[in-house]
This record gives C-alpha cells, sequence and structure tokens, in this order.
C-alpha cells in the first residue's frame, strides 16, 4: 500500500512538561483508519485499566481524521478520547467550528495529553511549533473570555482554541471542551482537562492539507455536493432549522420526553419549535470551517424581558429537550440563557439540564427539600432557577455540589427510589429520544460504549425518523437490534473520516470510500470499512468489560423498563430490553451472558491483543 | 504659517445615507487647535438651539486631535460632541483604548453624524472607504458581542469599534459609548446614537499620522517620556493600582463620598482599595494603543463565590465609588459584577451608581416602597441589587424605567424632598469627590460645561490632591477659585490635543508645546494656548447660555450646600457657593449677574459671532 502522507503525532507529558513529535505507523491507519477507531486503539493501549479518570495516568487524545481540514462536506470535526469521569468508562466526544481544521493544518493528525501540570498551563501550537505556557492569569475565565484572552496573548487573532471553563477547573464530571461556542460536550472531558491543569489548546496552522490524489478527491468531493443538494430535507432543513427542524415530528410522536421523562410530548412544545426560535432569536447562520455549507448552528440573541441580552450559538434540539422539555420550561429565552451560561462555564448541555430535572422531581417527590437547596423551590417549569442553578453547578457551590455529582450519583447518594427515574445509562444522562416509542433507541443508550448519549450505539435522531416512519412498528422490539447495529457502524465510519454526521447522511458508501481513497492513497474496500468499524465497536467494548463492564450494566432507568410514559402518543409504552440486548449482542459478537466480545470474533478482526485481554477477564 | 497636513472631516448624513468627505480650515486649527475645542466650536456652529437632543437635528462629532496616533505619551483618546440628553446643554466625553487612533490613521480628524437612518445601521471605515452597513442583526446585542460580531461580519480581526449596548438603544439618557472595554461614558452619547439608530463606527486605518517635523517630534517625545519616568507616583502607582491609588487617601481625606453623600469616608473603604482588588482580582495590566506605558486599565476576573467568572476592565476609582461607596456596598466583587455590566449593557458607571444610591436613600426615607421596586427592598449594602438593577436600567423594564430617568428627573418626579439628596448638577450625577471636602472641586461641578462631572470644569483628582496637601486651608470658601481656573485651562489643552491627563500631568507646558508645533508645522506660543483654552471655556458656556442657562443653573445639591458631612474628617463642612462663583466667574470673564460671557471677553478672544449670540441673550 504506497502513500505519501505522514502522520504525525504531538505528545505533550504536561508532568514532565515534554514535547514530543512521532509519526503514526502506517499499519495503524490501514487497520484503524483515523479519528474514532484509531483514537479507541490509541486510547486502549496507552491507559492502564482501573486509572482514576481525574489522576495524571488519564490522557486525553484530540484526533483528527483522513478528511479533516479538507474540502470534503463536513470535515471540520475532531474528536477527543479519555476515560470519562462520568461513566468511569470509555470516552469520544466530537466537536465541529474550526479547531479540527486548524490542528490538521498546523500538520497534527493526533495530539496526545498525559500527566499533570504543576499549575495551570495552555498548550500553543502553531505550524511544527508547541510550547506550553502560563495559564495562571485565564484560570477561572469562562471560555468566551478565555478565547479571547488567549488571543490576545499570543497576538494572533487567527488562532483557534479548544478550552475549558470554571466547570472543567472545577472537576465537574460533566465538564465540556468549548471551542468557538461549540461543545465537545459529552463525558467529562472538560473536567479531565481541569484534573491536568490544562486550560486550553490554542492551534494555528498555515499548510495546506495534504491530498494523495487531489484530482480524484476534487471529482468525488464535487459528487459529495451533489447528493447533499439533492437532498432536499438536509439542503433546505438544516440552514434554516439546524437540528430542531425534527422537534415537531418528535414532539408529536411521544419521543420528546418532557418532565425528566414523565411524559411524552407536550403541547406546550411549540414555544420551543425552531419556527418560533427562528423568527424571534436568530440573528445570523453560522458554520464550521468551510466548506460546510449546512450552516446548521445558529447566533440567537434574546432581546427583551429579564433574558434580554443574551447571545448565544443554539440552542439544538438536544439543548431545547434538556432545559426545556425536561424541566417542563417553555419559555425560549430561557432555555437560550441556560445554553448560553453552559457553553461559557463549559457544561454539557444534556447533562446538566437532565440533573436539573431529576432535581425537581426529587423536590417534587420531596425528596429534596428547601433544605438541600439553598432555600429554592426546584420546580418543574421554574425557568429563572436555570442560570442560578447552572452557576452554582460549574463552581460546585452550596446545592451545586450535589447537583455537580451528575443524576446517577446524585440518586445513590439521595436513595429513596430516586435511582428509579435518573434518567443516564451507565451515569451519562440520556439524550432526548425516547426509547419506549422507538424500540431500537434502547439499544443506543443501553449498550452505548460511552454511556446514554443519543450518538453512542447509533443515530438517535436517524433511528427515530425511521422508526416513526413505520406507524406502530415501532412499539415492537423485535428485530429492531438490526437497525442499531447499521447505524452504529455507519456512525462509526463517520466519526473516524472525519465527517459531520448531518452531511453524511446524504452520501452513498461509495462516495465516502471514494473521498478516503483519494485522500489518503490507501485502498481501502467497502468490506474494510466494515471490518475497521467493527474494530471499532469490539476495541470501545473491550476497554469497557476491562474496565469491569458485564451485561447487568447495559441496562436503563426503571422508569423506561418499568413505568409507562404517562401521556400523549406513547403512552403506556415499556421497553423490554432483555428481547433488544440477545439480538444486538448476537448481531454484536458479544457473549450473551457476559456482554464480553467473543475471543473468535476480535481474532477475526486481527484484534490479538484485546483477545487475550478478555480472555482474562472471561476468567475472572 | 506653512504646514503640510491635509485634516480630513468624514460627514455622514444618517437621514439621506449620504458620505461626504471634507478638509477642516487651516484656520480653524490654529484657532481652536483640535480635540475638544475645535468639536466645541463645530458643536457651537452646526446645532441650533433648543434642539431636542434625541432628534436627528443633534449631531455627533467623533474628534481626534493633532497628537491622536503619534508616539506622544497618551495620546490614545478620541472625544466625542454632541448635545447631551442627560443635561440638554454642552455635552464632549473622551475615551481611551484604540479607536481614536485608528480613526487618525485611517486618515480622519473628525467625524460628524448627522440625521437618523431608517433601520439601525453601523458606519464602516476603512482607510478613505466609508460605508453604512446594516446593523439589524447587532442590534440588540451588548458591546462586547457587537464588537464581536463586527469584526467577523467585516473579516478583518483588526477593525476598532465605537458602539453602544442595549442601554444606548433604548435611549438611556446616561447611556455610553463602547470601544474595547473603554467608556465615553458621561452625558449619554450613547443614547444620541441610539436616536439615530446608529449602533457602532467601526474603523481600520493602515497609514502612519503624518507630522511635520519628524525629528524635532522624536526629541521631544522622547523628552517627554523622561519626564513621566521622573515621576515616580505617576510612572509606579498608574502600572500597580491605576486610578484607584488615591483612594486610601481621598477616603482618609472625607473626599470620597458614601451612602449617597450622607458620609464622608468608610473604615469599610479598605475593602474597595486597591491592594485588595490586585492582589484578588487583577490579572493583567491593560494599556491603550501603544506608546502608551502606564498600563493604568486592569483586566480583572472575579474567581470565587456568586459573582464567580466574572470579567471586566476596572473598576476604576469612579465606579468603586459609584457602585461601592455610593451604595454602601462593600464587596469589591459585587462593583466588579456591576462595571462589567454597565461595560456590556453600554451604561456610565457613574450615573448608574449614582442613581441607585439615590433610589436606595428614596428607599430608606419611605420616599419609594417596593410597590415601586418590584417588589424588591432597595436598601443601601444590597450589593445582590445591582445587577438586577442595572438591567433593568438598560431596558427600562419596571422599576429601571424610573432608575434611567438619573437622579435628577427621578426626583422631580417623586418630590417629597428628594431633590435635596438628589446628587447631581444640572442633571448629570457628581464624580466621587465631596467639594465639602476640597471647596475648588464645588466649581468644577457647579460651573461645569457638562454638568457634575469632576473632569467638566477642572479635575477633580488633582484638586483633591492639592487641596489635602494644604491641611485645614481646604476648608476654606476664599481663594479656591484660581484653582479650579487652572486645572480647567490645563485641562482644556490636554484634551484638545488630545493627550490623556495621566502622564499629562507630569510633562512641562513647554514640553506641550513642542510637541503639538513639531507634529503640526504650526507656531503656537504658550500665550497661544492659554488663549486657544480660554475659547474653549467661552464657546461650551455660551452654548449652554443659548440654551437658557444662567447663574442660578450653576449650583449644588442641597446636601452640598445646607446639610453638614454626617461622618470622618470633612464631618460638619457645607459650601458656600455664591463666594465661590463670584470669584470665579470673574477670573472666567463672564457677567456676575447673569453668568452670560462678557461681550470684552468673547471679542478679545476673536469670538465675534458668539459675541453677537450672547448679545441676543443678554437683551432676552
Amino acid at each position: 500500500m504506497i502513500h505519501s502522507i505522514q502522520r504525525k503525532l504531538l505528545r505533550v507529558d504536561l508532568t514532565e512538561r515534554s514535547i514530543q513529535r512521532s509519526v503514526i505507523d502506517d499499519e495503524d491507519v490501514t487497520i484503524f483508519l483515523g479519528g474514532r477507531v484509531l483514537g479507541d486503539i490509541y486510547l486502549y493501549r496507552e491507559l492502564l485499566p482501573s486509572i482514576d479518570p481525574l489522576s495524571p495516568e488519564n490522557q486525553l487524545i484530540f484526533g483528527t481524521g483522513p478528511l479533516t481540514g479538507t474540502s470534503a462536506p463536513g470535515s471540520s470535526r475532531y474528536i477527543v478520547h479519555a476515560k470519562s469521569p462520568q461513566t468511569g468508562l470509555y470516552m469520544n466526544s466530537l466537536a465541529g467550528g474550526y479547531f479540527g481544521p486548524e490542528l490538521r493544518k498546523a500538520g497534527f493528525d493526533m495530539v496526545i495529553i498525559q500527566g499533570k501540570a504543576e499549575k495551570p498551563v495552555y498548550l500553543s501550537i502553531s505550524n511544527d511549533n508547541a510550547e506550553l505556557k502560563d495559564a495562571g492569569p485565564i484560570w477561572g475565565m469562562d471560555t468566551q473570555d478565555t478565547q479571547q484572552f488567549i488571543k490576545s496573548d499570543l497576538q494572533d487573532d487567527k488562532v483557534r482554541i479548544a478550552c475549558i471553563g470554571p466547570a472543567g477547573e472545577n472537576l465537574v464530571c460533566y465538564a465540556a471542551i468549548i471551542s468557538e461556542r461549540r461543545a465537545a460536550g459529552r463525558g467529562g472531558g472538560g473536567g479531565v482537562m481541569g484534573s491536568k491543569n490544562l486550560k486550553a489548546i490554542a492551534v494555528r496552522g498555515t499548510n495546506k492539507v495534504q491530498i494523495a490524489d487531489p484530482e480524484a478527491f476534487k471529482n468525488v468531493v464535487k459528487r459529495a455536493y451533489k447528493d447533499i443538494a439533492a437532498n432536499e430535507a438536509v439542503a433546505k432543513g438544516f440552514p434554516l432549522y439546524g437540528t430542531l427542524m425534527a422537534m415537531p415530528t418528535l414532539n408529536d410522536g411521544g419521543i420528546t420526553p418532557w418532565r425528566n421523562w414523565q411524559n411524552g410530548g407536550s403541547d406546550k412544545a411549540v414555544n420551543l419549535y425552531a419556527q418560533t426560535w427562528r423568527d424571534e432569536y436568530v440573528k445570523k447562520d453560522v458554520r464550521c470551517s468551510p466548506p460546510c455549507n449546512l450552516k446548521c448552528s445558529k447566533l440567537v440573541l434574546s432581546r427583551e424581558g429579564p433574558h434580554a441580552g443574551v447571545l448565544t450559538e443554539g440552542p439544538d434540539y438536544e439543548t431545547e429537550y434538556s432545559f426545556g422539555a425536561s424541566c417542563n420550561v417553555t419559555d425560549q429565552a430561557a432555555v437560550i440563557e441556560a445554553d448560553a451560561l453552559c457553553d461559557k462555564l463549559g457544561l454539557d448541555t444534556i447533562s446538566t439540564g437532565l440533573t436539573i430535572a431529576f432535581a425537581m422531581e426529587c423536590y417534587e417527590k420531596g425528596i429534596i427539600t428547601s433544605n438541600d437547596t439553598d432555600g429554592e423551590e426546584i420546580l418543574f417549569g421554574r425557568s429563572e432557577l436555570l442560570p442560578k442553578l447552572i452557576h452554582k453547578i460549574a463552581y460546585r457551590r452550596n446545592f451545586g455540589a450535589l447537583l455537580s455529582l451528575g443524576s446517577k450519583r446524585m440518586s445513590e447518594k439521595l436513595g429513596k427510589g430516586s435511582e428509579a427515574f435518573a434518567m443516564h445509562a451507565k451515569g451519562m444522562e440520556l439524550g432526548g429520544y425516547d426509547p419506549r416509542g422507538a424500540k431500537s433507541l434502547a439499544l443506543i443508550y443501553a449498550c452505548g460504549s460511552r454511556g446514554g448519549c443519543h450518538k453512542s450505539g447509533g443515530a438517535a435522531n436517524g433511528q427515530s425518523l425511521r422508526e416513526l416512519s413505520t406507524g406502530t412498528d415501532r412499539f415492537l422490539n423485535q428485530g429492531k437490534a438490526a437497525i442499531t447495529q447499521s447505524f452504529r457502524d455507519s456512525r462509526m465510519i463517520a466519526d473516524s473520516a472525519i465527517l459531520c454526521a448531518f452531511p453524511y447522511g446524504s452520501l452513498s458508501p461509495e462516495t465516502i470510500l471514494s473521498m478516503l481513497n483519494a485522500a489518503t492513497g490507501f485502498h481501502w474496500s467497502k468490506e474494510d470499512l466494515q471490518i475497521i468499524a467493527e474494530r471499532g465497536n469490539q476495541i470501545e467494548r473491550a476497554f469497557n468489560v476491562r474496565e469491569g463492564l458485564r451485561r447487568a450494566w447495559d441496562t436503563l432507568p426503571d422508569r423506561i423498563l418499568n413505568e409507562g410514559v404517562k401521556t400523549g402518543s406513547t403512552a403506556g409504552q415499556t421497553v423490554d430490553l432483555d428481547v433488544l440486548i440477545d439480538d444486538f449482542y448476537e448481531l454484536s459478537g458479544w457473549d450473551l451472558k457476559t456482554g464480553i466480545p467473543k475471543l473468535d470474533t476480535l481474532k477475526k478482526l486481527g484484534l490479538h491483543m484485546i483477545a487475550k485481554d478478555m480472555e482474562m477477564c472471561i476468567k475472572e
């Protein structure tokens, strides 16, 4: 296999203050592609089992993919891997914007951060140069001020920055990493950065990303844009409404959970719909690093009332779900303020909103009282609570200290049956798609390698819409595993290429393959990509098994398993998880009883070292 | 008189959407120098008397001086003239930073804005090019987001912007104009911009400012820096503590007013002192456009408690006085948050803080009740009120609608004796120096052309320190007019050159003169400058007389005239204003009875047109 592109890795040891450059093996790229799967194998190899995610032993692996920073549509994302302080398990998190392409234009495909700095630092990369700089003055700044300060400190307005806010500094287990106003939100990567005293990574890259066959690449990219333009729902929907476009369908289908997942949909949802939002608040369409033309993100501004003057990008569907539907808040401006504050303080909006919703239900049920909440009445719908609680979470101040634990640990601490409605899987709060209304979703959350994320083990949005189109079949448990499996594998390649899911859905497997081959000079086949996707699934699974995960961990809150949805078109529905899991394990090559990847499966994929590890786990 | 520098004027008529370039007459520059005095004569000539300050008939004149954008120390300021919506009288306001030098490097010495745009616009100037651009999407943004948005809109991170926030848009009569985090704060220029639907002026200038005699200029500038370095209090004090450095002296001297000017100094003042501030909050010294090396401004960050995450530049002494001392708030972090919010929403911190302090006293005395205040207890010392009230003022929301009137109009509305402690002169809230403790200050406020500003008719800081150094003499009324007069004239030249007052105080008149002559190629003498200063005094006075001002308007709140200071080293002191004013009028060449400039005075200064106008006024 011949190709001309050297893939560079930067390794920064914060304890030693050492910076080393090396090259990523061609063999690794052949077998693991890039982005997510390549990061998976690095994370697996680099970390010892059972380490504390907030200790210097954890690592942060910032990765790009073979298409990052090229002209391919949606190629502006980066991925960060670590062991999650939220789940204690495997974690990856992606974000769009400009940071990923800039890193690749600086010449690096991957940056590994290890150890812990003695004092706050930030890493500054300018093409091949990298150095650690004092972050003393920035420690404590919000993510927007941090980015401005660093640009001024480096006297370079074009530098792109991924950073943490106070939440990450204070080791909140669902703290996000923020670049521009975009979050690598899920899993607590921000907390890992904070634990390492790493405030930010600033990158400036002025090289052009090398393409092995520029002519072929140009042609296939042109075809890719045509394909996207031909998909009207995507090409017209995203520029107008971003991810919020599907909310009416999801709400009416009982997929959007309200009042901490008690209700399926709400007749007040219209206040959170995209049209209201676009008409009243959207000021500008925002896109990731060119060449993306979907502009799915929006700069919004609140002009009136108590939230006047608040500006943010978003909220996306997930944030309208977490602070809106879950907290029963139907004041769009309040959701916008909550979103803005999470971005500034560096918090994952889903986990933050869901933890607050959980607290609201605890308060409603008398499990917590005003003695616990600094005297506040934590009631569903009280939108004025959101900014106060978010601030307290980021600083772990007073009642915020409890909330900062997230719903899982909070429920363990509170007891009194609260575990039943702590809406998480493996400690990660669930995305805004109720599996009781589209059963294949149960597997995304229950078996997803990073916990209860809507993208973790499939693609909740796509799956929801597909299931909704089948009418009442969506309530069947049988035969649903295959849906999740196919979405999961497809996503694995998207996250490794790395291509954004939004344009990705409009591209044929042939187009994606041709882009990858033309860009890299490799000669993968469609089957190769399928095998790479499977490798990713197995490595992530094995990472978690090594940490102790077994079948019993692949579960969902009691509310989903045994408590019917109270209202809406999914009323009365529950999930029969065992049936679903049996099918899914079968398709995944995992042992039905233990959930451990079968040794045969691993060996067929060439994952011999991992097979050995799993053998040990089986014996335990 | 021979010189080589053409001074350009840009005139923008927002109603007509027309943009014209012209040249400022040499004769005008000879007679009126630049900056403040030149702006004075333009304002006088351009405006008709009795116009509504918020009507299209008002103008905004953005001006620079002959030294702006050169290498002279402290030469980074611009000045804006208008008729003030706060006082209904003459207004100028200055700010440092980068906007002034950038405007001059773009080639313009003055920009006149007239009329009113149909819809929100901003003016974009790039060297000789100027155009009006749509400000629809930015309308409603705070000043920091506005600047970021415009940089992104123009795809130029180096552009410098003067803009308004929501307060200006909502025509608050004490709304500020903000560039970076600096305010042209006093007098309501932000409201005038808002009334014209002008959100911002963005400037990019890449020319070098022309110097008539570069060699001579270089030499005198070198000498100027030496003189500043030799003044230890300035050269060491400002970089460490900014304007806050004098607070201990002022507080102990009973000059800093507490509890809405009831008390002189406080033993809690130490919480607001510069050392506390520097140790706990200051993260970075900030300077204006190079070459200033005093770095008197500070980037501060609050890291703990309910105000954690707040970042701002400041607060300066005036803001510690207004939100701290006047409101009896001794929580430094609360003052920092109030300062940050005023900058973002575009409000003058002095007027905002003093209006709130006035409301606190009204509440204490039962003149307003919780029925007026949206149920809040508006008590001295309640720091948690500040952000809420500031937000309501900027949006004129609920109780904020009353507060947005400022203390004068509020007291007129409320009555019940509240006028006696509404701490303003001519509608402008007083700066933080109590004339009861240093009597020359009374004239600054009572006779200052823009109202109760501490820089309006002299220099309150310098005068306070000079008077304090004289011991008990400071309580005498007699013989104080000359102090105010000399500070006023000196300031007039500083504001016209334009040079910042902080380095300016260390420069000899010869140095200043040499810099002006070398820069311009003019041959002014020291006497010429003195005459120019006097012209400024008379033009500003005449402007106000034309608007109806007579001697009776030159007054101070009853609290200063008749109510002794309650506590501290100035306890019992009041001001005998009539004695002071008699002396001051005499020195100013104003008629003792009416306060109108004497015709002789005007004619001697060559102000014949103005003399005619004053003749009319005398006859009325």
